[in-house]
């Protein structure tokens, strides 16, 4: 895999959204890897496992039986980390050991009764289906917590731990870092700027094009110009709006669309199950308190971290000078995001082969 | 694994290093693992691998030929990540889309030319040198860039591509973003306290005793209050100490001896060669400039960032909710640093099965 552009030297490049930076040396991925491989995820995966606790019918650890659902089911996670009441925090004197209590709950989401059927491989209705799972999912947790956090681990290379696709909820009384920095970020944006940070940032992206790999009528996938993993997205919707929750019908719809256009082009680039974390930030639920007013520095969007780097089994590490430094990449943004688009957003690569 | 605090309730702590937080959740390692097993490292290597570019002899990717070294060797990175000559950063207008150019050097330090000894099992000599290299390219690169990271990335879990015990030391004339951010909270530290953070820390940690996993006589290796991994340690000098090139004999000296206990130690706790990255952070090398007196906020340090958490087969993953919230762990710091202090420091588990 070469540069598409050799002329481009090492530079660092700012992601405005929480401050961090991210050092580019495109030329290094000429370099030999003699390190870890990943297996290759293309298990064809029946569409029911007796032995999966996710499945419908099944019983789960905890002894309850799955109902036999026909669509998403959703259920409090058997090992939360996250538990309703708040303890006591461990009480210190010295300012340098500070601890708080965290209140919270942790749900998972299976997003359809189908064991073997990833994102981009649910029919249209079921994945529209997800989409209203995690619009559901924000507005009733956002009613008891501050920060909700809608994410998907996928794939054994992202620690997830059973295959049945399935994402998970996570609700809290308090903001994590990210949430923190990103709001702190967009808040001076607006302030300096008039409009929101992400808002603007779309309108630049679609305007150059170069790094879009997949536009819509209502949303916008990019690799950001500030991307720290090789085929990093950001997927923002074109008008301004807060939350998940928040969604028209409209905006919905065609979410699902553009959920399964950026997961084709995944799957199809090194003809493998992409693995990823990804996830939701909107607007924090400042629960029952009328402040979406001061709010509106926020603007939705979706974090789409993929580890994979030159093929289905080679990745790229953050570490060493990553953990201790900074991000560092090894090919451009613009370099990924042309090849996310140099492959189908309509044929998965399965269907084909099928 | 049980906790051996089960009284403890989920809660988040503050690292003053860096402002950033951990969720604990110490109930958590009680739950099921399906997830990915890694492999486990007990390779015997020889001491000599003709296969390997890292040995003494053998010819590396360029065609150089690696001199018939004893000690450690040091050589610039046939694939660097920076190169010693900025280019021009990728010229934009729009303020969201910010680069800087970034010049800068890598290089390898092979600890010894011995293919099969980690740090512990070196002998105490060859250990010595490896502090004497830390210390040399410190010096060294300080004199033409800003920031040294001198770090090691050791195993195949850790992105290791190369098994011949080897670390890195990369210079850049910008401070990295950790490089930034510890140096904003020690200099606040400093200003509001009159002592430096990591001195004042150590202060506390020796007279708490709890979390000490190795003492010497001029250095302190702690699981932090704040370890974001399960057996996450820093390792600290105990007299105010700016950088790594201003190690008297004496701490150079027992620092070999702090190193060699503390990476006994995490061999013996799933008795395997124990993956991590670790790397220094010290006060910045600002290029010829008398302002030593300007950063005597920082404290030199050593993180050690390892990912095992259960076994020698099963890790944590800062995916999903670590990656868009904040990193989380499932025992309590305490608890690591029992179970360190529970295994030998002095006898590593192959020597004992020799
Ligand atoms: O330089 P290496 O060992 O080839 O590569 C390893 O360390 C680098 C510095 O931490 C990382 O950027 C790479 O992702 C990792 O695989
Ligand atoms: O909740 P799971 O799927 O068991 O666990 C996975 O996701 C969690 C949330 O991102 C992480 O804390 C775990 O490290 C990971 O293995």
């Amino acid at each position: 895999m070469s540069s598409p552009d050799p002329s481009v030297t090492v530079h660092r490049r700012r992601n405005p959204l929480t401050g961090r930076h991210v050092l580019v040396s495109p030329h290094r991925t000429q370099r030999p890897w003699q390190g870890a491989q990943e297996a290759v995820d293309d298990a064809r995966l029946p569409a029911h496992d007796p032995g999966c606790y996710l499945c419908a019918g099944n019983t789960r650890a905890n002894g309850q039986r799955n109902p036999d659902y026909r669509g998403s089911f959703v259920f409090t996670n058997d090992f939360a980390a996250l538990q309703p009441t708040a303890g006591d925090a461990p009480a210190t004197n010295d300012p340098l050991l500070q601890a708080q209590p965290v209140a919270g709950e942790c749900r998972v989401v299976c997003f359809s009764p189908d064991h073997g059927k990833t994102l981009p491989e649910l029919d249209p209705a079921a994945l529209r289906g997800v989409v209203q799972a995690w619009m559901e999912q924000s507005a009733d947790m956002g009613r008891r917590h501050r920060w909700v956090q809608v994410f998907e681990n996928k794939g054994a290379a992202m620690g997830c731990s059973n295959p049945h696709p399935h994402g998970q909820v996570w609700g809290l009384d308090q903001w994590p870092d990210e949430a923190a920095l990103e709001d702190l970020h967009q808040r001076e944006h607006l302030a300096a700027n008039g409009e929101p940070l992400l808002v603007q940032y779309a309108r630049a992206e679609l305007a150059a094009g170069e790094r879009v790999v997949v536009e819509t009528a209502h949303w916008l996938a990019v690799v950001p110009y500030w991307a720290a993993w090789p085929f990093e997205t950001l997927l923002v919707p074109k008008a301004h709006t807060l939350r998940l929750d928040a969604l028209t019908g409209v905006q919905a719809d065609d979410l699902a669309v553009a959920v399964r256009r950026l997961t084709t082009r995944y799957d199809n680039l090194f003809r493998c199950s992409f693995p990823y974390s990804m996830g939701w930030h909107g607007a924090p639920h400042e629960a029952g308190r009328a402040d979406d007013m001061r709010l509106s520095h926020w603007q939705l969007h979706a974090h789409f971290y993929p580890p994979l780097l030159r093929s289905a089994t080679v990745r790229k590490f953050m570490v060493g000078f990553e953990m201790l430094g900074e991000a560092q990449r090894d090919l451009t943004p613009e370099a990924a995001a042309q090849r996310l688009r140099d492959v189908s957003d309509t044929t998965h690569y399965r269907t084909r082969a099928a």
